[in-house]
């Protein structure tokens, strides 16, 4: 039991940024300290509101815009006696004198403080367009955007007898595909432009294909691996339309232009004070979100962080950490023992229509960037028993050290995917791996799971792939596997007439024990690259020919993953 | 990588039991071993078929029984070359000559084993009721059992013109909670009979009575505390009817009588073999499975375990540790690297009509029994982002050892709460405390959960709870509360006038600031017990009590929780 450290003085917290970071942090304070004078100073209108439920007011599905407001100044001063400053900028900071200037419609002011928490956020990245000014383009970030978009939408629907509006979004992130989502949901027609050759970038390649399928079925016109060069009027002058014209040549006459391309740290205020910054800028913290002056801390998207796995610094600008942060800033700011700040897994999921699509810890893309060595596995198990009515496939890849160790995990699917995320990242975490996830104990009735649960399942396969008893082929090495391996084919005979490799030899698992010699010698002393749909199949027919004398390897992820990755 | 131990002479691999933990056991011996000679005995006439998808079936939402099948003798000749013999019982061990006795409808032979892997699964306990042969009688746990259940179930509801059918089910554990909801759905007239006073024993006293609730709302009939004395005759003599007499002078005539009180270690065999026997009769085996004989293993509900937290032994009947259970004594067998038995959580759900309730780790009845020293909290967050449309409250209660060590965790709800029991399955198998349910990195979008998912809200609260920023009391304690505090009720006044306790004092949290005084009148030299609805309201008001030097509390779990200890 540690005593109450308050101050009968009252310790004068002050708060740049009142959303998740700043009011996080201001919160907890009082909690810790019933005596402290705490301001929060926040240059917008808006304080504690629901940044990321935006995209769902934009589609109507929160149809109540004041659901986004969790808290007023007023119901902030009556709860937790805050002083909540809103249209209040700080502009410059004094670390000597301890002093904050803010501007605000009343004039110029200073504010002392004896610790300052800084929870700016990040700003949005204008990406290189002519002609973002033009009165279409929007961005997606604040109340103000979503109630500037809403409004020019109704116009645009009220405008009765023409077809339905076009939209062109700018970026296809998370918030850029919540965007549209929500565009669709509003009756839009909606161009997806990003500049990376796949929908959401930090999802590993074999994943995107099924996010960019989903987008197809909806309507979505994509646009890959090109970006917006201009924005401009209409020849004929129409007001309200702009053309809008994109590097591989295609032209879109849009009614909206939504930008979100990324976002980068607030840290101007932090340089100008001559804080020491990193990775992108982002203000430079210790585990106690203590900046480089030990009476300035900092939290959220304006901050670096150091990346779990690889241990790169960089921002990761996500709702929970920024929380988290500010809770850990006032335990800092109030003399408390604090949990340190683990390093980041940058865990995050999106809804895309009907389908989830989570990551958690290091991509693929990361640890080839970071050097780091491991093994990639793909699995498409049931979301819940197969017997049971409704099973969602979950398509599941996870990367793992030689050692078993865990590094990342992505999934996508239409149910139970947020579930398996969570747990393999609460795995990495206690830093898990192999035989920790083939024994974990999840609970299993047959509307909620499996007997094997799809994370034992990932357990399981990686033991398989880093003991040798199922040594495997990626799908992205296929063109060296079809010029010096036998493809063989172990599916059935109509899942092979359907749809096959070129040149890859049929024979059905179940029938494989009694043609050994004809695979023998259809591969005429090369190895034999086996595959099945999913994985499953192959495995057995790999573990037939290996004890047959074969160098046979099994296709993680089977057909399934082959198809993503080679349409 | 490991060489392939396969056995060129065919290692003889004789298996006792064909379902979750055999077939398990048989299935990666095939893999890991392509030519052993594998022989499954199994008694019954169905192997590999889903046990925990009956009462699915029993309802109608799994309408097709073949889909319970998922694998006959001959599917598994042909995929995994297994030798499956129903209809076989394994009669005896010879342990010295290495041979079973076997007797099928052809008659008794013996098999000898290089191997021999015990999977013979539990027996269902028969309680202490006169007249249990009688017709209606069934239980839950083959698929003959539910042949004769649907049966009678169709004639019942054929005979047409008369009332819905009445059922007794006896024993309100997971399984018999399962044929209640699957019985409603058919509709019958349900009376549910429990030993104990609660429903679904295993779980904590606070949470029962959810699903209590939820029961009668779906209009059945509870007899909690009472035992079932005697299912007769009617004088009448009618056939296909039944009086049931119980313990508490309650008779009710019943169409149909499911019995499922539980199940005990099927050990006969293993018994009469000379193997070591552990807790309540199961078979006592080592990490790997291996039993005091060292060519004998054995997997599943007949074994013993080592249960996580209290490190007390007992046979935990579950299908994923029998599935992983058979999988490592295959590789054990097989001369493989293990995957050791980690202590058993007993990680387990079950869905009772809309609500679902999921526990893993020590219960607080447990912990209690084991003397383990622990803090409950209790907590009631939204499954997702409040703001969201349909979020649901999810019931939680969680024990923190001193140390902040996560022990156990509870939950029902109607949405998320599997997840959340996985997440804090896989953080006590990691050996996490409050700090690290703090931290923890879970994916946060407004349709999946919260900034603050309700697992870091666990660890906030046991971090507040253990380091005493927020001492507690519990509703159990109420009557020493009543008698020796003053009790400070901060919840709006309209919901103090609806119901509250008998002489609390009303201050709305948002006033106590200005009411210090007359607490501190009111109070008069004895602490203050505070509470609202939840616990997050009178968490604000017992800081501000405790910084204006009184000895306040905070009510774990607020109201809601009061209310299921004290209706
Ligand atoms: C549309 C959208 C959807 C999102 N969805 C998700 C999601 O689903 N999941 C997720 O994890 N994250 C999501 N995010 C990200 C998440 O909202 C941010 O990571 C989080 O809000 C960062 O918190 P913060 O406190 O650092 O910054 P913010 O919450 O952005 O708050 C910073 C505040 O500081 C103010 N400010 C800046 N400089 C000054 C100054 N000099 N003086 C006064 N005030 C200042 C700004 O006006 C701003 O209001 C989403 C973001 C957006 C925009
Ligand atoms: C209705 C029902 C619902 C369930 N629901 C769930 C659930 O939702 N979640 C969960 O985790 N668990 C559930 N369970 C429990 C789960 O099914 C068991 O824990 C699991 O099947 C145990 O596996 P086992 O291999 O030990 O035994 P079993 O799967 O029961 O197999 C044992 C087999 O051995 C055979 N046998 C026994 N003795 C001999 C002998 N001498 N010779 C030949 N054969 C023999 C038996 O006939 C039996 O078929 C449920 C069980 C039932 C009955
Ligand atoms: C609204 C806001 C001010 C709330 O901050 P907060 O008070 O710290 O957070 P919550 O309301 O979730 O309450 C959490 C506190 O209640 C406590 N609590 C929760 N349930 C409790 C219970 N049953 N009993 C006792 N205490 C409980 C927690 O321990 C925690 O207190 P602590 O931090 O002192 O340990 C802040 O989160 C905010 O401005 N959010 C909007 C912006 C945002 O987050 N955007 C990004 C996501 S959309
Ligand atoms: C049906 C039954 C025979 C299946 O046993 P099984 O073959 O071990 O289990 P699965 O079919 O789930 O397959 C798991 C295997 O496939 C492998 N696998 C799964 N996905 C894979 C993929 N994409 N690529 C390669 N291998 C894959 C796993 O690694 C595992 O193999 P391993 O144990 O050698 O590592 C057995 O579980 C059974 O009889 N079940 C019914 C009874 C029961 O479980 N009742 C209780 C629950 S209702």
């Amino acid at each position: 039991m540690t005593t109450d450290p308050t101050s009968p003085d009252g310790r004068r917290i002050v708060i740049v940024g009142g959303v998740a970071g700043g009011m996080s942090a201001a919160a907890r304070a009082r909690r810790l300290d019933t005596r402290a004078r705490i301001v929060v100073l926040e240059q917008g209108h808006y304080v504690s509101f629901a940044n990321c439920g935006l995209p769902y007011h934009l589609s109507g599905e929160i149809p109540d815009r004041s659901a986004l407001l969790l808290h007023t100044p007023a119901s902030l001063a009556r709860t937790l006696d805050l002083d909540v400053r809103t249209g209040h900028r700080a502009l410059a900071i004094d670390r000597a004198a301890r002093e904050v200037t803010v501007r605000s419609a009343a004039g110029t002011y200073t504010l002392p403080y004896d610790a300052l928490i800084l929870a700016p956020g990040a700003e949005a990245v204008r990406p290189p367009i002519d002609g973002l000014d033009h009165p279409v383009v929007h961005s997606l970030r604040t109340v103000p955007d979503v109630d500037g978009m809403r409004a020019r939408i109704d116009a645009l629907t009220d405008a009765s007898g023409r077809d339905a509006p076009t939209a062109v979004v700018v970026g296809a992130g998370f918030i850029g595909l919540e965007a549209v989502e929500a565009l669709v949901a509003r009756g839009l027609h909606v161009h997806l432009v990003e500049l990376a050759d796949q929908v959401l970038p930090p999802l590993d390649a074999e994943l995107a294909p099924l996010l960019a399928e989903e987008l197809l079925t909806r309507g979505v016109h994509l646009h890959l691996g090109a970006s917006a060069q201009s924005v401009a009027a209409m020849d004929t002058g129409s007001a309200g339309v702009a053309r809008v014209t994109l590097s591989d040549g295609a032209v879109i006459s849009a009614d909206l232009v939504v930008v979100n391309v990324g976002v980068r740290p607030a840290s101007s205020l932090a340089r100008e004070a001559g804080l020491e910054l990193g990775a992108r800028g982002a203000i430079r913290v210790d585990a106690d979100q203590r900046t480089s002056d030990p009476h300035i801390w900092a939290v959220g998207d304006a901050v670096e962080v150091v990346q779990a796995v690889t241990g790169a610094p960089a921002p990761v600008p996500l709702a929970g950490p920024a929380n988290r942060q500010g809770r850990r800033a006032a335990d800092a700011v109030c003399g408390r023992r604090t949990t340190p700040q683990a390093p980041v897994l940058g865990t995050a999921i999106v809804r895309v229509f009907g389908l989830t699509a989570a990551v958690t810890g290091a991509s693929q893309a990361r640890l080839r960037a970071a050097g780091v060595d491991h093994e990639v596995v793909h699995l498409h198990p049931a979301h819940h028993a197969g017997y049971f009515p409704g099973a969602e496939q979950i398509h599941l890849v996870a990367s793992f050290a030689p050692d078993g160790t865990l590094l990342g995990a992505q999934a996508v699917g239409r149910a139970g995917v947020d579930k398996r995320i969570d747990v393999l990242a609460t795995a990495i975490r206690a830093g898990m791996g192999a035989d920790d996830l083939a024994e974990l104990e999840l609970a299993y009735a047959p509307p909620y799971g499996s007997a094997k649960d799809p994370v034992n399942m990932l357990g399981f396969v990686a033991q398989n792939v880093l003991d040798g008893t199922m040594p495997q082929w990626q799908a992205w090495d296929l063109d060296e596997i079809l010029a010096t391996t036998l493809v063989l084919d172990v599916r059935s005979r109509t899942e092979f007439d359907a749809e096959h490799l070129e040149g890859a030899l049929n024979i059905p698992h179940t029938e494989l024990r009694q043609h050994l010699g004809t695979v023998r010698e259809a591969a005429a002393g090369r190895p034999v690259s086996v595959h099945c749909a999913s994985g499953v199949r192959s495995y057995l027919a790999t573990r037939v020919l290996l004890a047959d004398g074969r160098d046979a390897r099994n296709l993680s992820g089977g057909w399934l993953t082959l198809q993503a990755v080679r349409p």
